[in-house]
């Protein structure tokens, strides 16, 4: 057998390359910066990672985390509009759409999307409580802001017929043209899109 | 103030991102699947980080690691020749010489290589005890396995004078191409040391 190194190093080398977007080499890097970093590098990382599952938790109404013991900070925000909803797939594409500081309604997490290949079924979605909230807030109008690939529009599709004749009006993120983005870097699908959805010039 | 994480997620973001080769962008991603898995995903990683400060320390003679209370593997290895000593920077190296299979001998892990610019001098690498050992264990050859950069170069001439005199052979890895390099992918100054130490083909 070869020399490796001690069953505590192998192991965390192990859990490590299970991380997302580590292979096996910047994992062993990792460990050796850990481990010779001793107890005070070490220590405040796996007290966090031991508090996570107790202290963070998603909030019943819109999905987005909340600390234990704390009101949402969507939800209970009173300068938030109330009768607008933004459905989104992550808890993190709520943050990348708050950045962008056009947003100013609530949220609603789905926690994914369908995905018959996956077995992503309508249930394992938050789109019952979906629903129920539009009926409870009595929503004016819910943005389907999901990813334009098949799945998020097959979630959006899928979520539109449930929600037709309900009174709502449902709309969808605009497609076309990223920002700085030039026409040569675009595929023709965004361009016929962009080309579609063109907008007058005042 | 704008949205963010709740405090404890923040706090989770900002220990990964100051993990080496981890920006901003996969620290958040990796803090959103850590999150997401619940405790089963996140209890183990914990637990091995905790536990890493006590079960994990330096041999005392090599410096490679060892699990508290259980003997070095290499140090206590009867099958390993006890008068042929390698100098290595890292613990980390060990492994790769080990991997080669081209080593049967001793260790001693300096723990770094004299840099002025950051500080490191004699007096912080491992550079006493290894003129101990190289009496003690009566060895017949050290070799200087340091990298060829400008640091590694200093500390083996540095050591190397140091171990002068005392009836020691001291050799260096050899320079030259590295396995599966064309000639055009190779810069010129490992042609030039590849070319001085050219061997003679039977």
């Amino acid at each position: 057998m070869p020399l490796d190194y001690p069953p505590t190093l192998q192991r965390l080398v192990a859990q490590l390359k299970s991380l997302p977007g580590l292979g096996p080499r910047s994992a062993e890097r990792l460990m050796l910066w850990l481990v010779q970093g001793g107890k005070d590098r070490v220590r405040p990382l796996a007290a966090t990672l031991d508090s996570l599952a107790e202290t963070v938790a998603a909030c019943d109404h819109c999905g987005f985390f909340i600390e234990s013991g704390s009101a949402c900070m969507l939800c209970h925000n009173p300068k938030r509009q109330r009768r607008l909803l933004c459905v989104v797939e992550q808890a993190s594409d709520v943050l990348r759409l708050e950045r962008s500081g056009a947003y100013q309604g609530l949220y609603h997490v789905l926690g994914g999307k369908l995905s018959p290949l996956d077995n992503v079924t309508p249930e394992d979605l938050r789109i019952a409580p979906l629903l129920d909230r539009a009926k409870d807030l009595d929503v004016e109008e819910v943005i389907l802001a999901l990813g334009s690939d098949v799945e998020g529009e097959a979630t959006a599709s899928y979520i539109a017929d449930l929600l037709r004749g309900a009174g709502v009006t449902i709309t969808r993120l605009a497609q076309g043209m990223p920002a700085g983005g030039a026409l040569d870097h675009v595929d023709e699908l965004t361009l016929y899109q962009a080309l579609q959805g063109r907008r007058k010039v005042d």
